[in-house]
């Protein structure tokens, strides 16, 4: 193998692929870096049998060949380089030397036909959308994925297609995140998949520096996400997605809209006396225009911090875990929030003020 | 107990003292800060029983009063606030209340009787020194202490005063480090102490907010740093510390100059190499005007970079452990460093350039 190009272009494509590269895995193949001439470019891969990221790196071929490199290592020692011209050389298709005017470096690596086998999404594409858009759009909802996987359906993502709309969602039953796109155009039939929380967190981390559109194939038991640089595929969670929407409130008692800013404020403060009594802060709503947070541990001391709120409706009052209620506020992009309850125990809503797009959904603690 | 400020200067005095207060101690009083009124000022008291910080507030003295309360909570929960003004207040001088217009808390506290008793130190003042300047020398001479305490003089760092000059030196026995600050005025008599490396790591952020001078009072086992608003009680150590001067070489047979950020990039990217080697890398000082740095692990690999140094005297060779370099040349506020050596086993000087107040000596690597 022969390859050169500017550091640089190798170094991006590098960190991307550095997000699934394990260090400690059990199959020590897992840590390299698949390379590979590949159709005039350079092709990385890395795998951690849950998905798959290719990134193709453009340069100049002069002999084609491909082995594989510890991605840890071989990634800090590219970004330490110059950003000048890099040579890859590789007489066996084994060990690869790097060189640059003032460095050069040997690598031990292992054949590439030690590898995993790169499962292949042949299927035609399905829909496409702007990578920026979805990759926001996967930020607003992922965290709500349940972390523990006794329940597979709830450490995924929901994916539901339906003519001209793609409808994100997750779960961890404690609370649910749900976002709406437009599509440019109608898909050909409806469909829903569901697609493991962890690797939607680095796909949606790889989308935010895509400038173009993605491409969306669906297989047997795979989707890829292709753009012009950057392939990304993953698995398929099997199994239904909870029906969610019978558990969405169509109505409320109290509404009140808050300075997004002021409520993570008052919330994280509560919070600091709620550690010790499993995050239980209470919120209080008044029709006279305010909203008043408030958390006690006995051994702790107490607080109570209010803001001013336009509230809508009766006096009404709600305990959360804070910790839910500052997941979706750090990660809605607007100034304003409405909170809409009706009644201690019901579910509550919050929403970004004047959108329609995203709606949150956070079970009560019951104190 | 009854006080009232500006939130922004109880909450920087409260960053200051939290800096030693533990999360976790044996000794759970020691968690809390003490807090208490004292001549028109409120005064913020924490210790480890190593060593102790004082901050003295700016505010209104409306009832006399003390007591202690646990200082992360507290010094968190202040931070939260917006720096309107903030009353605290206590009718058992063992709970502390505090409010602002819109949040108002209660912490649980303990009767400052239950603190220990903090030192004092009546001596005259010895010497003072600008707060910035010791705190700057001090970061670059502590680093090379030893975090180990087997052998407790070189866990600290040495102030050895002499005439108009004080001399900062600390060693593990590998590296030494020592630093040379001019007095404004003679000390009455020449004097060596040694200060614990951790109580200097944090009375050196202590002093880089600290826009005076600082005063330096020794008593019989304490040392005490005053200024206006900030006191830093010292615990001193017992022993002699290593008569280092004779391991400072006199001559070199080889002088590099290099430009230090090219020189901590190269090391940099040979240690990448060096992690499973005992992070050994090798210089080599060509009289053509090259520093050559290379590292070889059988099981990773090997590599070799180079950048240009003005080189004086004959060919050299030497090998070093890179972390070493790493943290004097992280530490040097300089454009460029030179690095004296006189043969493979020798130990090896480097120093900024252009400057004479600084000094540091590594052992190098039998290889």
């Amino acid at each position: 193998m022969k390859f050169s190009c500017l550091q640089d272009n190798i170094n991006k494509g590098l960190i991307q692929v550095s997000r699934i590269s394990t260090t400690k895995s059990t199959l020590p193949i897992l840590e390299n870096v698949l390379i590979k001439t590949e159709g005039g470019r350079l092709k990385l891969v890395t795998t951690d049998l849950e998905a798959v990221i290719i990134q193709w790196i453009g340069g100049k071929v002069e002999k084609e060949g491909s082995l594989t490199i510890p991605c840890k290592l071989l990634s800090e020692y590219v970004n330490s380089l110059p950003n000048n011209k890099i040579e890859l050389k590789s007489a066996d298709n084994v060990d690869l030397s790097i060189s640059t005017e003032e460095y050069e470096a040997n690598f031990k690596g292992q054949s590439a036909e030690d590898f995993p086998i790169i499962p292949e999404v042949k299927s035609n594409t399905f829909t496409s959308i702007k990578a920026k858009n979805l990759s926001e759009a996967l930020s607003e909802v992922v965290y709500a994925a349940a972390i523990d996987e006794s329940r597979p359906v709830l450490a995924g993502v929901l994916f539901s297609f339906e003519k001209n709309s793609l409808k994100l969602a997750a779960t961890d039953s404690y609370r649910l995140a749900e976002k709406k796109i437009a599509l440019k155009s109608n898909v050909s039939s409806s469909l829903k998949i569901i697609i493991p929380a962890r690797t939607i967190s680095e796909l949606q981390r790889i989308l935010a520096d895509i400038d173009e559109d993605v491409e969306i194939k669906i297989g047997e038991s795979q989707v890829l996400f292709h753009s012009k640089n950057t392939d990304v595929i993953a698995r398929l969670i099997d199994g239904n997605f909870p029906d969610y929407e019978k558990i969405i409130p169509e109505q409320h008692s109290t509404k009140a809209t808050i300075a997004k800013d002021k409520f993570i404020n008052i919330v994280k403060v509560a919070s600091l006396f709620a550690k010790e009594g499993g995050n239980n802060i209470k919120i209080k709503l008044s029709p006279k225009g305010k909203m008043i947070v408030s958390a006690t541990t006995s051994q702790v001391g107490d607080n109570v911090s209010q803001t001013e709120a336009e509230v809508e409706g009766v006096e009404g009052e709600i305990s959360f875990n804070a910790r839910y209620l500052l997941d979706v506020l750090g990660n809605l992009k607007v100034p304003k929030v409405s909170l809409e309850i009706s009644g201690k125990l019901k579910p509550a809503a919050l929403k970004p003020e004047g959108k329609s797009d995203y709606l949150h959904i956070i079970m009560p603690l019951s104190t």
